[in-house]
This record gives C-alpha cells, structure tokens and sequence, in this order.
C-alpha cells in the first residue's frame, strides 16, 4: 500500500475492494454450503461494515455487548444476538427492554440464575443457551443445556437456540478438531432440548478460522467476524494469504539504529497486544513477508528484516495487526483506501460499547 | 473495594487515596534524592493528575506524542518533553511550532536525519540525544550521540540533554542492573558531549521499576509513568504491593460453569492485553491474592481462585490489569472513587493522541 503524502501516521486503514472480496466470499461460502451467516460485528464496529453484510445477505448479526448492540441497531440492522452470558441488573434489563421496541434481539445465557433476572422481558427478548464445546471459558456442558432452557421457558422468554465458539480452533492444526467438536457439542445439546419439547432451534457456531470445516446440517449458523480484514493470526493459521488482509496499520519507520533494525511509530496502543504462543512475532509487515516484529511497547514496535530489501528513516510501512478486532478497538475512526488514496471515513461506532456493557 | 449498587460493569475506576499516596510517595522520594521528577504522562492521559503532579513539585511532564502534548499543554502545563524520536514531516514541523507558542517544549532525536527536518524550528525547539542503555529499542550507543547533537547545533536548536529508558528493568530481578546501565550511559553521553561544548545537559531516565535505584548525580531526572496507579506487572516485579494499587477494573462476575472457575466482563478490550513472559497471567484480583486470570478473550476473563474464599455469579471483582497504561488507553474516562463512592469522573484527554502521532 502506497498512501499519498501528508498521511498522518499511525494510521488504521481499510483497503476497500479487499473488505469487499472479503465478504463477498464468506458470503457466498456460507450461501452454497447451507449456513445462515450472523457476522460478528465486534470486529469491525462500524455501521458502514453492518449495512454490507445484511445487503450481501446476511440475516442478522452478531455482538458481544448490550452496548454494542445500542450503537449498531436500527434501520436495516433489526436481528441482532449478543453472544455473550448477560448478567443484568435493573439498568441492563431496561436497556435491553428499549433495543427490543425496534429490534428482534436474543442474547446467551449459560445459567438458570442469569435467566430468571429477565423475567420482566417475557415474551420480548430471545434466549439462546451457550455451550461450551472444549475451551473451557463459558458455556455449560451439553447435557446440562435443558436446566438453562428450562429457566427461561418457566419465565416467558423464548428460547432460540444454542450456541458455542470453537475457540480452540486458534491453534495451528486445530481447525478440523475444533469444527467436529463443535458439532458434536450443538446437535448433543439440541437433541437433548428438542426431546423436552424445545423447538425450533437454531445451532449456531463459528469462528473465521473454523468455518470452512464447519458441519452442514448439524450446524445451522455461523458467527465469524475477523474475516472481513483477515490480520496476522490468520495468515499464521494459513486461514488467510497476505492478498486477503483489508486492514493494516500505515507506519512510519522513525529510527534505524543498525540496519538489519527499524523502530516504528505504532505501538501497542494502535497494533494491540495480543501475541499467542505460537505467533512468531507481535504482528506482521504486508509488503515483507520475511519480516517479524520482535518488540512491541506502547509507541514503539522494533522490527527484524530478515530478508531482502531495505527501508529507510522516514519510510512508510504497512502493519499488519496479530488480533484485528483488538486494533480496531484502538482508533476511533477507520481511513478507507481505494487506490491509494484516502476516500472516506468511518467511526468506530460501536468502540464505546465496552466502556459501559 | 465494593461500589454502591448501579454501577455498570466492566467500570475502570481510581482509587483517589491510593493516588495521591502514590504521587507524594515519588515525589517526595525524587526531592530527598535530589532528582528531579518529570512523570510520564502516558500513564493517565489526564488533566486532573498532570496538574496534580505539578502541584507536588514536578518541573514539568514527559509525553509518548505530540497529540499528547496538545491535550495536556496548556496553564500551569507549560514544559513537556516529548520523550520519542520523532520523525517530523511539515504537518508535524506545524504543530510543534504552533506548541512552542505557548509552552516550552523539548523533543527526543536518535538521528541526524531527524533532527535537520526541525530546521525551521531553529531557536524555538528543544532536543534530548536518546540514548540505547541495553533495551535495544531506539536510541543510539553512548558514544554515538555526539554526532545527533552536532547536527542539532548546525540547525541552531538547542541540545537540551541526554535521555535513556531502562526498559530491561521490566524483569524480575533487573532493577539494579537496568539502574547501573542507565548511570553508565547517560554519564557517557554527556561527557563526550560536554567535551564538544554542549552544556548544561540534563541527563533524563528513569522507570517505575527503576526510579529508586537511580543514580543520583548522575542521573539529573527521573521519567516514571506506571507509579501513579501501579499494577499486576509492579506486583509481580516486587515494585508495589496489593494497597499500592490505585487503578482497577470492576467487573462482574456472569458465568460460573465450574466451582474453581470463573468469568468475569472485563476482557482484553478493557483491560489490555499486555502479558510478559513472566507475568503468572493478564492480571490479579485486588481481594483475592491467590487468584490467577488464566485466559483472557476481547470480553472475557477466566479466573482460577487456587485458594479460600467463594465467589458467586453477580458478584463484582476489582482486578487489577498487568499494564495499566495500555488499560486506561482503552476507556473514554476514569471513575474516581472515594469511601465506595464515585465522586468524579475524568476524561482520558490524551486518548486521541496516538490516533494521529
């Protein structure tokens, strides 16, 4: 990516027509294996983003806060799941009492507690229950699905469904495990509601990583979300090639104190932290494949070349981030690329839903 | 610390004792050492305590950005060090010419090259020599900075002094020696330069860590950010204790699916994702010494209690994050609590400026 001069750096910027090839082809994948599509709009958070999946035909989305879904909602964004265990006390049961005057909202639950606080949205608010298919964060076992499903059906709420995220597929290799067990954990867990009169119910999976090997019929939906920019993470997974990035961290090269050694200005308050054990670096350089970040402090991320070329003083370099939806979250707005310039800008809008739930 | 009712959760929040225990503690270490105290700004991004801190007897404040300076600049904040080698193209020459209107304003340089783009800043800007004390980040050997302060000179700005970060200090058992090294390098550094007619040089350095193992006469001023709230990592490292935490994130417990295991709302998008390979996990609880966060997701925190005490679902927890600069960077604004109340909220003012450098 080459940027016209006088772009301020860091700077987060969406390559368009790859953000469109992007979605198009998850789109297009779930379509002709039978999934019904419910991106996750954590990664992007952005209105813009929203209205191009629901027109691609997506029949809803995903969040993970009631926040989010107060900054997303409205007009063509009506169908939205917060996949995520509320526990509400008053203030949240009013908030979610007002999305459901405009929106068909359900949200996760993984105990009869967390249900029984919701009995004032009877009738209005969906429930699906979430189950925990291996990586062992939340979700209660299949088999213990009907105590959940039972706790809603006594106060009123519908229960939509089930849900788990294969979140074990985040490991080199693990992508066919992660989608058999997730599989194995909705039609156990379904079967077991179905018996007890529940129905229909939707079995919803999914992860960017896992969703190609997800199982058609025993999984009805999928929730990815980082595959509309793809980030370093996938590329190490082999999930994603560096033609498949859309977003990346525009930097400039600030210091080269030896020359196999290049300090950026984008630090971890714009790449974001996240490095899992078997990343080989803090995040990946999109025009030098050979290239690791080896250091990464909050303005500064030292960069190993190990390969050919060179960059000078001055040069601008494009990041590409380890973990997208955490570096999205950094900036309050996204530069959009067409041709190397700058066309528009779209607000982060939904960055301020974690700051209140 | 327990919080009366209505509080939405995940909620970042300051204890107000703690933080001013904490700020009087440095300040009045750095007085009887004879150091003077410049505390990093990054840290708080805030108004309230940077005029805190000059009101103590700081002579003036460290910033990672100029976006940082523009927030904070401004009244009783008249003398900032931007302490990163920045690389200024003419937007950047602009706005640092329009913060030397109004403040006195220094900047750090590791090159030549660097330093001859601020030439229409002649007699205006100030700059410190960064110099590389053993972190292998930026900053140039000891011996090398006589030539960034000559070319300095033959733009007519004024080499102001020498400055390190001890960046090695964030180990266990480092301080004394990142301490050592940061003397050793400062004192080279200006001695070659002292010996080519630079002078008088402040000789800057200076980590939470570190700080009270400085060495004084050699060292003239202190750059310690972390001090102010302290955290997980200052825990872990021996640098602070549980009562020294003034910053934490108040979470509610929403899922249980196992006695041992619990899952908290706060999850890397509020409280950073940052995790040394020494750390024993992303955070601690404040009230639970034993308890170890094992897993940490965008919106998820898995604790392990590995000991006594019970929490149950809908409880809050106050954690304490492992870096708490990469924390407060992800809020709007903190929640200021005194007795178990919230009595102030303040805005994270510099937020935006590592949107654009």
């Amino acid at each position: 990516v080459t940027l016209a001069g006088g772009l301020q750096t860091p700077a987060t910027c969406v390559i368009a027509e790859r953000l469109h090839k992007n979605l198009e082809r998850m789109q297009s994948f779930a379509d002709s294996a039978g999934f019904g599509l419910r991106p996750h709009a954590k990664t992007h958070k952005c209105t813009e983003i929203a209205r191009m999946q629901i027109r691609l035909g997506s029949h809803g989305l995903s969040v993970a806060t009631v926040g989010e879904a107060e900054a997303l909602g409205g007009g063509a964004i009506d169908d939205l799941f917060v996949c995520f265990p509320i526990w509400a006390d008053q203030d949240l049961v009013s908030r979610l009492g007002a999305l459901t005057d405009t929106l068909r909202i359900c949200i996760g639950a993984d105990s009869a507690e967390s249900v029984m606080r919701l009995r004032s949205l009877k009738g209005r608010l969906g429930i699906s229950v979430e189950i925990d298919c291996g990586l062992r964060r939340t979700g209660v076992q299949p088999a213990a699905a009907l105590g959940v499903a039972r706790a809603a059906r006594e106060v009123g709420l519908t229960v939509e469904g089930v849900f788990t995220f294969p979140g074990h597929s985040y490991a080199p290799g693990m992508q066919d495990e992660a989608a058999a067990d997730e599989a194995a954990a909705l039609e156990e867990a379904a079967a077991v509601m179905l018996q007890d009169g529940f129905g229909p119910l939707v079995r919803s999976g999914g992860s960017t990583p896992s969703a190609r090997r997800a199982h058609p019929r025993t999984v009805d939906e999928l929730r990815p979300g980082v595959y509309v920019f793809n980030d370093a993470q996938q590329i190490e997974l082999g999930v994603a090639g560096f033609d498949d990035i859309a977003l990346v961290v525009v930097a400039t090269v600030v210091s080269r104190p030896e020359p196999g050694r290049i300090v950026l200005d984008a630090g971890s308050k714009v790449l974001g932290q996240d490095r899992p054990s078997w990343a080989t670096g803090h995040g990946r350089l999109l025009d030098y494949p050979d290239a690791r970040i080896r250091g990464l402090w909050e303005h500064h991320a030292v960069v190993e070349l190990n390969g050919p070329g060179t960059i000078r003083l001055g040069d601008l370099v494009a990041v590409v981030p380890n973990h997208v939806c955490t570096a999205v979250n950094l900036v309050s707005e996204l530069l959009v690329v067409e041709a190397a310039s700058v066309v528009d800008r779209w607000a982060v809008r939904a960055r301020g839903g974690h700051d209140h739930r």
